[in-house]
């Protein structure tokens, strides 16, 4: 460590989430606490922030403006698609050295972890004093090693309440309803639809994730059993369901295919899939009133739908990582732990334990014949989701006698 | 009227809104109020209901239901889209008179005003005591002689939450942002988007609407100048939009087109407009980043997502409706009327004055360029909204200098 006072740095990566800017706060708050003598600097847009030199000084925000950030959406930072190789790394280390900055957080998802890692890494060959923590987010809920992840509950509170809605238009105006969600490799986001049934006969009625391989004619055959007992049928599909061979139905799709700086291709910000999946229901079931929605952006970043747990750990999440690089000997990952039912604990783990991982559905979250949750899944993700959502009425009153009976 | 109790039925057309079922309990109490000795049924999915006697005694629902009824969006009796003709009427009749019925109210859109219309001058040249009230519904805002309908402004504030978090991502990762909202004629919803707009430079900077001609060329060079200014825009468009000769923008794509009863082209639930619009401006512009989201379903349905002045409006007009049946002396139609700023008012209007018209954006609420919305318009919509949106932040602190100023 230098002499002088502590210098943090701090940046957001990866998509941004309802409640990234909560463990933002977090780390600025803590590390003005902890640090009072030192600097709290936030990179704009991430890494590449860091190697333009693109700091503010966070030192000099007033907590009314950091509250007010902290209940915003999105990343207030702003945020970026790059992946740091080694030649990035090495301008990294320049403007750090420079700015004597010796701790960083990074918030982000497994691509970020794996940022974070790298540049731990640099630092110890370098022999240059940094610590580095990374700071968990993602609403696909894809870290390894984490019960969940901040921006998770969020968005899954979002998708249920669209597809408690969608449930009741439909069960209105009857036919095939369709929503498309979030989700590459983890079905988790999709999974959170199921949270929108009270009743029994309540959609979704069918929920595909990308854990379970995605066979058409399987897919026609259970939602035209669906239609013939219930006359509608509500479908959650998660947009990177996959055929046996592991191209997805979106891919198959894309006549042209736009891929980011990790190579994951977009599959965001089309209407595609959801349209070919309807396409299908009209042609090969002969249904009418077949609609399909893609949820898109409003997932992550719809305005005034958060859950509160999610909120709340988001903050400590990055209170802890202070607390961590303060006193925690070594760099790692933020990591929530699940205790008792329901309460939440933090680790530190080893960056190596986390980076570029990626965790999908457990098999027990899943039911066996692949087309729905298991109710361990709701179990789990109940006490996420904060309040408990809008109730919901059914008119209950008995049916009056025809005089005419014609129909 | 016959000697017997007042028989009271109640029936849902057209799409659904958060609000719909606040007017069907305001219906069912009122009625069970004033006519303490009657009946009240319900007809399950609209006018088909009726011609099949599916009706259920709502006499014999209890409070508590009907208020949690009441909280639920879509449509609790069910809806339908059909579109009573001369015969399709006289199937009505042959019912109401089987069941002695004496009220009639239809709770819709224009086109459930008009099936009303149909109904009550069928019923005045059979000599038939049926007195017939039209109640206001629809989230397009497209009825004449309303300052508003129940239903819009839940759905415009669900459209203001999408976007008002939709540009804090786009700001967080910056490129193109395009969404599409409902509304084949009128612009009013999509023109709501205006509403998430805080800081000067919030987006939407751009708002189409079906009231102004679509030109191709024209679209593309305005998104162009916004993102030379900003770096990013984020476009809110009508799924109405469309060229000098009316034909839409969506219809141009569709290989297929599939049209109700009504021959309305299907607009919704499909991604189609958002992809070609996005596809465009990637191709003719070279911009990275472009992102659709065809906002959907969730703007008319999304649970927990309401205006409190909607609601509260949604069951006043349903009251008003059985009011002027018992006393106003005359079949017609529930308006809205705006008295002072603000408060509501409310009028039962000839069913003609309603009847199959279409209310469009008036020219003084849009800008004179076509591609915004009027400060007219954000006065016009605020006391409508209900509660104030969730305030968002923006971190304000200084720049940290340079020490290698590479970038």
């Amino acid at each position: 460590m230098s002499d002088q006072a502590p210098k943090t740095l701090v940046a957001q990566g990866g998509g941004p989430t309802a409640v990234i800017n909560q463990s933002l706060v977090g780390v600025v708050q803590e590390a003005r606490r902890i640090w009072p003598g030192g600097a709290v600097y936030g990179a704009r847009h991430g890494v590449r922030g860091i190697i333009n030199e693109d700091f503010i000084d966070l030192s000099q925000e007033t907590q009314a403006s950091l509250e007010r950030v902290a209940a915003t959406p999105a990343a207030a930072l702003g945020s970026t698609r790059d992946k740091p190789d080694a030649a990035y790394c090495a301008e990294i280390f320049k403007v750090l050295r420079a700015h004597e900055i010796t701790q960083f957080f990074y918030i982000g998802g497994n691509d970020s972890s794996d940022t974070v890692r790298i540049v731990s890494e640099r630092a110890q060959a370098d022999g240059y004093a940094l610590r580095c923590v990374h700071i968990p987010k993602t609403i696909d809920n894809d870290l390894v090693e984490n019960d969940h992840t901040p921006g998770f509950a969020s968005a899954a509170r979002f998708v249920a309440q669209a597809f408690a809605g969608a449930n009741l238009d439909n069960a209105a105006l009857p036919g095939i309803y369709l929503g498309v969600v979030m989700g590459r490799h983890a079905g988790f986001l999709s999974a959170a639809a199921a949270a929108a049934r009270s009743f029994p006969d309540d959609g979704p009625h069918l929920v595909y994730v990308p854990e379970k391989i995605f066979e058409m004619p399987q897919f026609l055959a259970e939602v035209k059993a669906v239609h013939a007992r219930l006359g509608r049928c509500v479908i959650a599909v998660s947009e990177g369901i996959h055929d046996a061979s592991g191209k997805s139905i979106a891919e198959q799709l894309a006549s042209t295919v736009e891929r980011d700086a990790h190579g994951n291709v977009q599959l965001s910000g089309s209407g595609a899939l959801a349209d070919l999946l309807c396409e299908q229901i009209k042609q090969q079931l002969g249904l009418k009133r077949v609609r399909g929605d893609t949820l898109g952006y409003l997932q992550r970043s719809f305005l005034g739908c958060v859950s509160e747990v999610d909120q709340r750990e988001a903050r400590e999440v990055g209170e802890r990582a202070v607390q961590y690089a303060a006193h925690g000997g070594r760099d790692g990952s933020v990591a929530i732990k699940r205790i008792g039912d329901y309460q939440a604990g933090y680790a530190l783990l080893p960056l190596t334990a986390v980076a570029g991982k990626t965790r999908v559905m457990e098999p027990h979250l899943l039911s066996a014949e692949g087309n729905d949750v298991a109710p361990a899944f709701l179990h789990y993700l109940r006490p996420l989701l904060g309040a408990p959502l809008s109730p919901v009425g059914r008119l209950q009153a008995p049916a009056v006698a025809k005089r005419l009976a014609k129909a």
